[in-house]
């Protein structure tokens, strides 16, 4: 198995990419989704997979699971922490947690992706900072 | 693959055991924990296994990933949605998230055990309420 390396150089950076030592973790709520693209899980593992990419983030391993009779759970364990989608599709409801710990991330970029692939029509997103020591912070799990 | 069915009724409950319709997100940090035990990956799948059985969750997949130098990240998707855990051994410090989302289910029994699990000095507990519509609470996934 591939093994990860902690403390690796970030690569080159654009001037608008500023260097964040951030751990935030962002709670969505989805309302008025499209009830189709909730009981999709194939669907829901590639939009998960590109969430995480918007945020800057490696996806290391993506697990999900489909209910009976409708309903998925879809998490992308990242290198960075993770994000999971639960979904409810019968109440076109979907509960969205994005949690990034390390330089450089953009859970924002993610959160906004997921509202609009998802086609919610309303959304409460909450950004709650963690609170790991600071050398954590400075150690995240980055790549080049 | 075994599905699950949504709405099934809840075995017999003992009288203290009272029917609860709750959607919990516990954001959990952990400091000053056990170098040894936030570095073994082995251990820490096995104790969120353990965390969940106490929450009164089913864990219906496990997944793991150990980074180099050290550190764990393990995630339990549940039937009733997920608990997670990051590890930074170097900082003796942990994040943990236990989200549940049904009827009767015990995050706190959980995030209780893993505080005693992995020996931590300190902790930091938020429980944060998610926003499902009323329906979701209702129908959430339980077992017999």
């Amino acid at each position: 198995m591939e093994s990860y390396k902690k403390n690796q150089n970030l690569g080159s950076c654009t001037n608008d990419q500023k260097l964040s030592h951030q751990s935030k973790h962002l709670l969505l709520e989805l309302y008025r989704c499209d009830f189709e693209k909730l009981d999709d899980e194939s669907f829901l593992r590639c939009t998960l997979n590109r969430a995480a990419k918007l945020a800057k983030a490696t996806v290391l391993n993506l697990i999900s699971n489909k209910f009976e009779p409708q309903g998925v759970t879809a998490i992308a364990l990242l290198a960075e922490s993770h994000i999971s989608i639960h979904t409810w599709p019968e109440s076109n409801y979907s509960a969205v947690d994005i949690f990034t710990c390390g330089r450089n991330m953009f859970p924002e970029f993610a959160s906004q992706y997921l509202i609009e692939a998802l086609n919610a029509e309303e959304h409460y997103l909450r950004v709650i900072e963690r609170n790991p020591p600071a050398a954590v912070l400075k150690e995240a799990r980055t790549f080049i």
